[in-house]
């Protein structure tokens, strides 16, 4: 039986790395024998914005819940459309409509890539950020008061639930448990965020009584960041709140140097809706139209959708393409940002044969 | 006539580096003939609290309003009382009802220390980070419902007034003036936090007219963040909300490897109240009562002082031989956590004798 991919891939370099993600997967699944079906859509992109007056048709949830996943490229070109008008009309709306509620990323230094840290090599660091990824801060809750005044305000309210909570830290635990040194530390902030940090605490406090296994830490998100550059070798399993699991999922790549190639999953973990994988890094309008976009992140977001779909091994198989390219450092090949002259497409089809 | 000075070391380590920024300080005085007079406070500190029930006495304001200055040490003993107690009853008082609205941190790479970063040497990494310092995300609005059960939500309100905005953008836009570059980097989440952030936006785009000779650029805080790892070099004024502000003055610090001897400012610019000066690093329960705490954090915390109460040249002279005592790498001088055997004391004192 088929699996139905959606296709959107946005913005800007969206759609110059989306093909060569669909390359590497048509790849994958002809030497793994996997059935997959592409579907492409329009919207979810400004262009689509600006001849419709909206990112996504009224439908979409229609048009969108019967697939198996949803593979995104880049949302989002600022001169367009506000970042905040054309992530909340689709992005964001797929993560809460389809309850998507982890963000998965991993943090790994891979073979041939420069960490921008001191003497850290490949093995050195390796962890996941497990992001809440319906709630929290991302509210659409609040307002303006006293309008074009002096007395101006705004109010937006964090809006965190008991099973919004949980939930992410089941899966995170859950997850921990997988990894051979068992270790979770929890993103904080409740010295100073003095109501819903403390519930953050509370909740993982609970959680934490049925994983006796497992070694629980937290740190307050300031000194967190910090550890990332100073230690990111204390890291297995890091969660934390939507706003905080944003940030450490791009320092996290940042620190290994890959934030230009790392993916993320967005999960429904139940399966009652599809999930979706996307690249870390966005359209970039800045190098968009020049086809020198590494598509490695799209790749690799492609083999998290394959393990997600129950093809681990197919998924691995992607992951050891990807850093054997990268080792070979061939510099006809490779792009730009990681050293080469290569392009999107020369990049990306060394990694589908390699496949 | 004497600069009042009142002292709260506070917690931990803060009893043990206290007396040396005060060593530093009268050094200094004595070289340049300004008439310093220190009263201590023993308030301010978590056995103060399990004493009275309180971290501070009910006329507090009073006692420390006409004080020229608070020299803080550090606060917090999660052990004896929570977090969020022990700050909110203390330092987060001081800040909100002294209205120290500009939080001040200096990120610098220095002589002889190590940065986690590679291929940075001092002179790359020279800017500030000014965080606003009394509303936003800090707020003691909100609640719980459906308390205990299954559907308990917690909420938390961030609010920001264009009074709050505006002071903290203006003093950061006049210290981007005073530098060379003349640039202002602004932390934003515009594309995730749909309300607040726009307005932020908002604010920094209408200040930005007033400031025609200031280059002015922005990030959201995610992408912001792997910034300061990989391009550290493109700072100058970086300024951003409480949260975002707190987040970058310590992973600021931590790429330059000073997380650890890093100073911050809380200031009040129009001297109606005292500003309080206190290093970054807390009290860190994990080596306190060791005597191997360093002391730079809180010497270069009062060469901040010193130049906030007019006195430039005396706080350049600390802040140099800091940076003269760093280079001669005396190991029996220098801390552990600087590569040496020494002690705060050993360190303090050499620190004083260089003045
Ligand atoms: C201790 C804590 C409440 C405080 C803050 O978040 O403001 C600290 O991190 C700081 O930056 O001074
Ligand atoms: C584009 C933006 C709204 C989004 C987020 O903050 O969630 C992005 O940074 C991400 O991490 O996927």
């Amino acid at each position: 039986m088929a699996h139905r991919i959606a296709v959107i891939a946005g913005d800007g370099i969206g759609t110059e790395v989306m093909p060569e993600g669909i390359r590497a997967l048509e790849a994958t699944a002809k030497r793994f024998n996997i059935d997959l079906e592409f579907t492409t859509f329009e919207f979810g992109s400004c262009d689509y914005y600006l001849e419709h007056g909206k990112m996504l048709p009224d439908n979409w949830f229609e048009q969108l819940k019967g697939f198996d996943a949803l593979f995104y490229g880049a949302v989002g070109w600022p001169d367009k459309v506000p970042d905040h008008i054309s992530l909340w009309g689709s992005l964001l709306q797929f993560r809460r409509q389809f309850d998507q509620y982890i963000n998965l990323r991993p943090c790994r230094l891979m073979p041939g890539i420069k960490s921008p840290l001191a003497g850290r090599k490949p093995g050195d660091i390796d962890f996941y950020v497990v992001r809440e990824n319906t709630e929290g801060e991302y509210s659409s809750v609040g307002g303006k008061m006293y309008e074009g005044t002096e007395r101006e305000i705004v109010i937006q309210e964090t809006v965190m639930s008991r099973i919004g909570v949980d939930r992410v830290l089941k899966y995170a635990f859950d997850l921990a448990q997988t990894r051979p040194r068992k270790k979770l530390t929890s993103a904080t902030k409740s010295n100073g965020i003095s109501i819903t940090m403390p519930y953050w605490d509370e909740r993982v406090a609970e959680m934490a009584k049925q994983y006796p296994e497992i070694a629980v830490d937290k740190f307050h998100i300031d000194i967190l960041t910090a550890n990332f550059v100073l230690h990111p070798d204390w890291f297995d399993v890091v969660v934390g709140s939507n706003l905080f699991g944003d940030i450490l999922s791009d320092l996290g790549p940042a620190c290994t140097g890959t934030i230009g190639i790392a993916p993320s999953a967005n999960i429904n973990p139940e399966g009652k809706f599809p999930s979706l994988f996307e690249p870390v890094h966005g359209s970039a309008p800045d190098i968009a139209g020049k086809g020198i976009a590494n598509p490695i992140g799209q790749i690799w977001s492609g083999a998290m959708m394959l393990e997600h779909l129950g093809y681990k091994e197919a998924g691995d198989a992607m992951v050891d393409a990807i850093e054997a390219v990268l080792s070979e450092g061939d510099s006809q090949v490779l792009t730009r940002d990681v050293g080469g002259q290569g392009t999107t497409v020369s990049l990306g089809k060394a990694i589908a044969e390699r496949i």
